[in-house]
């Protein structure tokens, strides 16, 4: 498999998935690939016009980038078809925005099992924030809110561990609900045997030739039921996470 | 009905369940209650020594807030009954915590469809932050995360509206993920027809003879869509969210 998981597409006052760019040039050339299927289902609050035309700003927000980066973007919401858009894919880019919107649009489409077999065999998937959290085996670390019940809490399955992007050590002054570490507890909790990594902004997760890197300007931290956190540094193999 | 809404249970550096005491021990008093039946099914990193053990904590840590105020508390975990329990119960108090789990655990036992009728029927009922959003018609604007997957994501529906515990008005610093305001305004894209109230630390939402209170520190938030949110001051009626 080949994936790009990032924790988040912009860093706080820079410009649009300013961060990750040479992290998606590198992708994107590596892989030979010209052109990209988005997926923008987690994008919705983009237009007061309705769901499709938030969609339309929001591949047309990823196309600017994605065509400075080298290019074609074609988003799975303009298509009558969008399995077969799927399987005629180069690559898959998912975007961020509400995961469980995101992932009830590709259970009500059937996207999801069309999405997991081509990368598993090994079809190029980028994903930034919700489009990170899909990749894991279900959407229980998502830091978002639940404001649309979707079909099955399961993803895609494509790496064995979760992901919880955004990753953030404190609560904000004088806040008393649970910090991050406190909510990833709970989900161990009842999943004592799935690892959570904490992926903190301007960082991503590189899985290539079953090798996974953390790459980025923060350490990640890893959970693991009945542990002490382990934080590990930018650069490291943590394939062990794989297995 | 007769309700007793929270925000949560202790503001940042104080002690337990201290904030609300005043107002809890009103509401014991005016509905002469000398015994409550505790629902702990949300708190459940409490112990490493099981969910059990946990909830036993949970249960033991609210019962001496309510013995200073002068009722007893039993616990429906420690009944083999609990369908039962809940029948005979002069008030239920709902603790916070993980709300996927509280919900999920009422679903398995059975618990929503009794609650619902006895609590419609004048039962009083008391929540505190996942105890307040199970009063809603859904769990659609917890702040939790989905830790574990619940039948259905509906609750008691004692309420029309939704509640937003611990809302909170800004991110930390720096951090570039959604605010609470951007995904209550997500809530509302497809959920148009339902609004939301911003319940900050602190204050807390009565109903009785019909009417709706905010009581507490701050102002409240409510949320439509495609309006300008409105800040709601302490002390005010708001029983046109009823209707």
């Amino acid at each position: 498999m080949n994936l790009l998981l990032i924790s988040n597409s912009t860093m706080a006052g820079e410009e649009y998935l300013l961060w990750p760019r040479p992290h998606i040039q590198n992708f994107l050339q590596e892989n030979s690939i010209t052109e990209v299927c988005f997926v923008p289902y987690a994008g919705i609050s983009l237009s007061s016009e309705g769901l499709e035309a938030s969609y339309d700003i929001y591949a047309e927000k990823v196309t600017s980038v994605f065509k400075m980066l080298g290019a074609k973007l074609v988003s799975v919401h303009t298509s009558d078809d969008p399995k077969q858009m799927i399987r005629e894919a180069q690559a898959v880019v998912v975007g961020g925005g509400n995961t469980f919107h995101l992932v009830f649009q590709l259970q009500s489409f059937g996207l999801m099992e069309v999405i997991r077999e081509r990368v598993k065999k090994g079809l190029p998937f980028m994903g930034w924030s919700a489009g990170s959290n899909i990749a894991c085996p279900s959407l229980m670390t998502t830091n978002d809110m639940p404001i649309i019940e979707p079909i099955s809490f399961k993803t895609l399955g494509l790496i064995p561990f979760q992901i919880n992007p955004h990753y953030l050590d404190a609560n904000p002054t004088g806040h008393g609900g649970e910090t991050r570490e406190q909510r990833i507890n709970e989900f161990l909790i009842v999943n004592k045997n799935t690892k959570v990594v904490g992926l903190r902004e301007g960082c991503l997760l590189s899985v290539k030739d079953g090798k996974l890197k953390i790459i980025g300007s923060k350490s990640l931290r890893v959970f693991e039921y009945g542990q002490e956190p382990k934080e590990i540094d930018p650069g490291q193999d943590i394939s062990f996470l794989l297995h």
